[in-house]
């Protein structure tokens, strides 16, 4: 078992990661402290994992509730929906809110706990890849508006992150693909020697080997935990965890979402964030086939599907001014280093662009 | 024009106090930094300033949204109305909110920047008392659920609280009054001369004389200020200015919200306070009727209505288990300072309840 420390002065906590960690008595006894919980989770997660979670903790009061499955439960509607159950169950301002699933339950449930009577604590059980390597860490919560995902939400560390890699065993084929997508994002992003592990090691990651899940969920963990600790709320180093993302979430929104997995769209953003990146002279061709090759050894995505040039260049356009009000690239210098860039030259953007897109 | 400092490190903002500040051109330039602008409103206030406050501003863009007057407008509703014009409008994550109203607009509008991408910037025009001595300062932002008052929100500071003591001369006696509640409070628990001042002064006070109002505000202010400064998400000394609270937010609660203002339960909330602390041996008489004849003389109810004992005791059991799990209360040792008691005689507060409330 392995305890990371999140870095935030007063509002540390600790990564907790092992296997078979959800029957490991007493572990969230310090976090929890007798007080009332509040669980939330999914359909498909609960029936796993519920009962085993409720057993690992101490508290006189354990309620719960089940939400549906998927990204439309990202929703302002779902937060009524936990309100009304904590107004019901009367869970005031001492109790803990524990979110058990992937990154749905975690955004939506984190932002609950956020906004409840200004702030209560909660604690993250992640149990999809995804969720372990990324979401759970760092404090982003967020539902989506129907004019765009992650829209409304705020910055609410846990108090704890305890993620059992026992439960990635359930998880299907294409969703832990879409997980590692981020996991090859910090390799390329501060890890060379992570980088190539993953290059030597892909069988056995694919295979779920213990040792091996717990090794890539301590480096990645380590280096999103390094990047949160030195820039909270994202106003400068930790928007290298955008790497992929800008051109990800543009097909995302193009494609409407639910079609390709976030990790899949991120997948390609990386190999097209990779491609500029070549064209800037920082990688080389040898670079580039690497990046491509991990990602395929995956089973992820690295060309994006057939899209409308228009259509793509409008959805960067809608990122570019409802989120940051500049074209920010994060690309790579090499291998284990990326930088972000705000301005680079444009035509080898649209270049690439059409290259990649039909007009 | 007076400048007073909320003190938060990095979150630090100023109070601008004056008359007709809000034809003082250039006043908010360093704060709005020509960035876009969307201006939160209500039905009432708008008509009296909206034109003015956007001459105030130099900006590109100033858009602007006018919601329902009335306490019902604190609503996760209105929180997602919000959101659509803010989405439709593109307003991203660089563009400065302004909230021009009372306390439901600040409340609410400040608690849609807080969330709107994580939290943008935002400033509050408060142009009723209550708003300009109390609700503004501190980053409180909230709205209602159905099974109490401000049970969802954050806190989010704002980048600066501009209050024009002019827009006073439009509030109605009642909601005047209503806001003296709260500067009584100031006086109470922590400014002796101040409360010597308000007793003096009251007839000018409700003359409005515009030196009076200022100094009135800059006081309540100040004190505000160095609660919030020394405890900014109230985990000790910031209780203190639920002085009169516990039983107002009660009295509210047993008549439904709307009967009485706000600023009247808390005047009846804080002679029941004070009536609590000659109990205690900490006031004695004359300090009792100092304190009523001050609230009386400012047109403020110090007696509550006629209530069923049993439903006023369990509206305090109510805010305790989900507000803050213990009774606490906000006691006074002297006028001019008051104390957070956790553990007091139980019977004092119970036959003090029984001979204010009919069984």
């Amino acid at each position: 078992m392995l305890n990371l420390n999140v870095d935030l002065g007063q509002r540390s906590y600790p990564i907790i990661i092992g296997s078979d960690i959800l029957h490991h008595a007493g572990l969230l006894d310090p976090y929890i402290n007798d007080r009332d919980t509040f669980i939330v989770s999914n359909g498909s997660i609960a029936p796993l994992y519920l009962s085993t979670l409720k057993e690992l903790i101490n508290s006189k009061r354990i309620e719960s509730l089940i939400l549906p499955e998927g990204e439309r439960t990202k929703s302002v509607s779902t937060l009524e929906n936990i309100y009304d159950a904590l107004a019901e169950k009367r869970l005031g301002r001492d109790c803990v809110l524990i979110a058990l699933g992937g990154g749905v339950i975690g955004d939506v449930a984190g932002l609950a706990a956020a906004t409840w009577q200004r702030g209560i604590d909660f604690i993250q059980v992640p149990t999809t890849l995804l969720a372990q390597v990324d979401s759970s860490v760092g404090g982003k919560t967020a539902v989506n508006h129907s004019s765009g995902k992650n829209l409304i939400g705020v910055f609410h560390q846990p108090i704890c992150v305890l993620s059992d890699i026992k439960t990635l065993n359930t998880l299907p084929e294409r969703e832990f693909s879409a997980g590692l997508a981020e996991v090859v994002k910090y390799g390329l992003l501060a890890d060379q020697e992570f980088f190539e592990w993953l290059e030597s090691e892909y069988l056995l990651i694919l295979n779920r080997e213990s040792n091996h899940l717990e090794y890539l969920l301590e480096r990645s963990c380590s280096i999103k935990a390094r990047l949160v600790s030195g820039d909270e709320r994202e106003h400068s180093v930790r928007a290298l965890l955008n790497l992929g993302h800008t051109f990800g979430h543009a097909l995302e929104r193009c494609l409407g979402y639910g079609e390709w997995l976030h990790g899949e769209a991120v997948a390609s953003g990386i190999s097209m964030a990779a491609e500029l990146s070549l064209r800037m002279n920082w990688l080389n061709d040898s670079d580039v086939s690497r990046i491509r090759t991990l990602l395929m050894n995956f089973n992820l995505p690295v060309d994006p599907p057939k899209i409308e040039l228009k259509k793509f260049v409008d959805a960067m356009a809608y990122d570019k001014k409802i989120i940051s009000n500049k074209t920010r690239l994060i690309l790579l210098e090499s291998i284990g280093s990326a930088i972000i860039v705000d301005d680079y030259p444009e035509n080898h953007l649209s270049k690439l662009l059409e290259e990649y897109f039909a007009k």
